[in-house]
């Protein structure tokens, strides 16, 4: 682990990608602030997660930024529509009804502002195209426009030191990103990430297991060969 | 006044340019949506402003979004510093220290998620370059990068019918503005400015008529030989 003279901002849902990033940033040496969104999503119960997941690292600062709902009115993931079940053969091309318009964009825009009001200039986000590539701000040409227009909107843009988006998930598929995160001691047993959670009889949240983000996530922990009830 | 089957956001401040676009935009025909932004700006007075303008115009509907205003700790603009005054030579190449950072940024992009939201395929803002082109936000390559980044990051731009942002104040220095706005019947007793303002005895808030947003109104009604206390 190097000296941690460098900072960076993590966008962190609590999910199974971004907490990967955010365990990569911090074995990277940086000095890390997590920051977390509460946009009307369905699984709120992400964000106790990456509570408990930022309590395990106690450096890391956690910052909660809430983005009015009422912005988001037609996604099947803040409330509106029937979130799609039991769909092994998720279609690539097509644009899932779970996207939340705008999101990745909102997300970074807000990531820059905390990091040039800190004087930071690194921002990850754990996109990755491999797998799900549905969600056009989830693609590499749209980080990399991104980072053109976060350059001309900001003074340290126009200055020599800009903002640089990581994205170092990008080019794995869901097995890559947990063996990966294995690696890293990502803490998978705490992520989260069910699209349309239940309550068990014992007033838990549990995973619907037949969503697309449970789907691809049981699939990624059976191709990699881990047992993720075993490593909790 | 053309028919009104087509929509457009307009982020609506209650200032003097952004109040000018949105009357240019209703004069054109549109239905309109103005977005206001709470982000802990100092001069919180122009949103009460900006719901005035708004009841002018019944068929105007406002969405008004807090943006936590944590995220700006370095702006003169949300009370971190002061705000400088008299500054008659305002230097267009020096960033000024009531720079919000990537604020244009996250302001178009929440306003490019409730356009999605709604259907709506155009976003008006009034920035404009010629009188005051420090912010690196109002500039014109900023606006055209953003509108290549915001159609790669949602599906209406990956799709035929795209996002297009409007700025029809961009090459218009602000005695033009003022007289487009007169043209237009803009109230401009209403608009307000100042980044500085003071309440007085009569508990009543009063410009400062010294920082730059003042100084460039009051020689932009200068210019354009109106006198502003006749207009009110």
């Amino acid at each position: 682990m190097g000296m941690k003279n460098k900072s960076a901002v993590v966008i962190f849902s609590g999910g199974l990608d971004s907490t990967t990033v955010l365990y990569y940033a911090l074995n990277s040496g940086y000095n890390v602030h997590a920051i977390s969104y509460e946009y009307g999503q369905k699984h709120i119960i992400e964000i106790q997660r990456a509570k408990k997941i930022i309590e395990l690292n106690k450096n890391t600062q956690h910052i909660i930024v809430p983005i009015s709902a009422r912005l988001f009115t037609n996604s099947a993931l803040t409330g509106h529509g029937i979130i799609p079940k039991d769909r092994h053969d998720i279609n690539q091309e097509f644009i899932p009804v779970t996207y939340v318009p705008a999101r990745n964009l909102i997300f970074l825009s807000i990531a820059a502002a905390y990091a040039e009001s800190n004087d930071i200039h690194e921002i990850f986000i754990g996109i990755n195209s491999q797998d799900y590539s549905g969600y056009p701000d989830c693609r590499n040409d749209f980080i990399s426009s991104f980072e053109t227009t976060v350059n001309l909107a900001t003074k340290a843009g126009r200055s020599s030191n800009g903002i640089s988006i990581k994205t170092p998930l990008a080019d794995l598929n869901k097995k890559e990103i947990i063996q990966l995160g294995k690696d890293l001691h990502v803490p998978f047993h705490l992520t989260w990430s069910c699209y349309d959670p239940y309550t068990d009889s014992s007033d838990q949240q549990k995973p619907c297991n037949h969503c697309d983000s449970c789907l691809l996530r049981l699939k990624g922990f059976h191709d990699a060969g881990i047992n993720e009830s075993e490593i909790s």
